[in-house]
């Protein structure tokens, strides 16, 4: 059976102070009233049915994430005790979906980006499910076309095409990732036509990469099959807990696709081309490209507002009797939330986190 | 008997939005904690006892001056029903000092400006009092020593010295007032030693003072005298209700002080020099001038704040809690209140009246 998962695990300091340790950017309606994680978890509404959707959280949010999907069956929330980098986050549902479903595939999907046309990630969706029927080895990726040299991303090295006997679309064989390019590689990369970004999707089957992990990561593989035998037993707490502090933090394309697309293991690694508008909405700049823009390009989302002379700002407040209100500037962000006010030019927007480094050093979780 | 009133009537928009149309500049805790109000008085009762120190101010905003003045008899607030310019406010004190003492003499403060030091201004007030004992038809301006050319300010122009038979200061004829000059003008004014800034306060008797505005404004004169006739009864409110909206709008200088000083009328006009630091904290800059500053020329007054590369800001937040962070801004002017935030470079600092405006267009009073 098909699965998907939705990892929605990043705390998103960039986005402070609307984002913050207990309100993980995923979760925030960002997006015209909706959360990243609603977008997701209608995207893959399209291609599967509510009960064979799930959500890979730290395990603090379930709450929050059951108050964004109240049609997420509570049993399909996959709770991390805490974060221990993508190899287990996606292990870990393999391991779960395996022990209930020994022939279960799994979607593996993000929730950090805004995806456009829907369709299109759906048929890729699709055909990366034909992929894995027909090539039960095989760890598909997805990649993104790029729309220009991002040096901010990695890069999915495409090879041949992949014979499929049903024709719903095409996949290729990987021939390497690469890490994020400097400037020039990144647009010779684009020019190519070769190269895609890398999306941190996957799909497969569920045995398939528990079976990498068991070669490449035996300790994680051991800790996760000790955690799905319990799953469906009273000691399921008792054991996620004890286990997954002990499980090595690495991140599962260091820990098996890079090996897999190098011939290490006997897992193969496809690609299959996604051609969408793939907004990260990880920064203020990028999360603004998602805003409604008024008459001077101020991109906003704030409900009492008023501005005189100011052009091409980034507002945002999510109290919507607080006003706000700015004479003469231009290219600025300004964050209000019930406790915290951000102001900083746009070009500044990187250092978000550095402050978020400071106001913690000041005020210790207070603002976090 | 000598008294003193403080008038505390201007709403500030320019200091918005800290300052609002139902909390008016004077009665806010703008400097180390004090609002102008409370300097004002304690400035006055270096000199006069408390009760023969009135304020003059809003009726709306009575108990707000008494939360600030816990000291201050209530009988004396002298409430105006609404604003009608200063000739009428400070008529409206003669005419009621008038009917209890007639022979008051009446020192009109204004609680604008952050004076120091106190002496000098303490001192200035005993000369003019001393110049009204001996020469009782004289109308007393302050003039204070200009320290630059200032073109947003009118200046009292000084003639010969006035013989006073105490020795206790220095007081000038009155040559002229003049309008706020262009700044070559004023340069000339500062450099010819012969010009003072216009305070706006003032010492007179009340019988003088409303003997001129018998002459220059009889409408005002009899609606203020019909107002202290009925003062000390049961028909105070209504008789005020009544008047007040009939009493001409216009200020002390073009109704009484510039006619008398061109030998309109019967009294006559004098200068005392007043040597003092004289900050106006009626707009952002001007306020930032009294607030601490950081190590990085930061004005600051805000409790929880983070500033990451951000220096020669001004920063207000009224909500102790709130975090005011920033990276990379200069020259900029963040307020934070409960219900509003403004936003804007120093440069900008006068239109903050003109934002007010649209705030009010499209909010109605809301932010008012």
């Amino acid at each position: 059976m098909q699965y998907g998962v939705i990892m929605a695990g990043g705390a998103g300091t960039r986005l402070w102070p609307l984002s913050r340790g207990n309100r993980p950017k995923q979760l925030l309606p960002v997006v015209q009233g909706k959360s990243l994680l609603r977008l997701s978890y209608d995207r893959l509404r399209g291609v599967l049915p509510a009960e064979r959707i799930f959500v890979c959280t730290g395990a603090a949010f379930g709450p929050q994430v059951l108050e964004n999907l109240p049609e997420l069956p509570k049993e399909n929330l996959l709770g991390e005790p805490m974060g221990r980098d993508t190899a287990n986050a996606v292990g870990f549902s393999a391991a779960v979906l395996r022990q209930r479903d020994k022939d279960a595939v799994a979607a593996i999907v993000t929730a950090d980006h805004v995806i456009e046309p829907i369709e299109n990630f759906q048929s890729a969706l699709r055909t990366a499910f034909d992929v894995t029927d027909e090539h039960p080895n095989m760890l598909v990726t997805f990649g993104i076309l790029p729309s220009h040299g991002h040096t901010g991303l990695g890069y999915v090295h495409r090879g041949e095409p992949l014979r499929l006997k049903r024709d719903t679309g095409t996949a290729y064989r990987v021939l390497g990732f690469k890490e994020k390019p400097d400037k020039p590689t990144a647009d010779r990369y684009v020019e190519s036509g070769r190269y895609y970004w890398n999306s941190g999707m996957f799909v497969w089957r569920c045995d398939t990469v528990l079976a990498e992990l068991a070669t490449h990561l035996p300790l994680a593989h051991r800790g996760l099959t000790r955690i799905a035998d319990a799953w469906d037993t009273a000691r399921r707490d008792a054991v996620l807990q004890e286990v997954y502090p002990t499980l090595p933090k690495i991140s599962i394309d260091y820990a098996v696709m890079e090996p897999a697309s190098q011939g290490k293991g006997r897992a193969q690694v496809a690609v299959v081309e996604m051609p969408v508008q793939w907004l990260d909405v990880g920064s203020w700049p990028a999360l603004a490209e998602t805003l409604r823009t008024d008459e001077h390009s101020n991109a906003v989302e704030c409900n009492a507002c008023v501005f005189v002379d100011s052009d091409d700002n980034i507002i945002v407040s999510e109290d919507p009797e607080h006003l706000i209100s700015t004479i003469g500037i231009n290219d600025m962000i300004i964050v209000h939330t019930r406790d915290a006010t951000l102001v900083c030019p746009k070009g500044e927007a990187q250092r978000v986190k550095e402050l978020v480094g400071k106001v913690k050093e000041k005020f210790g979780n207070k603002y976090q």
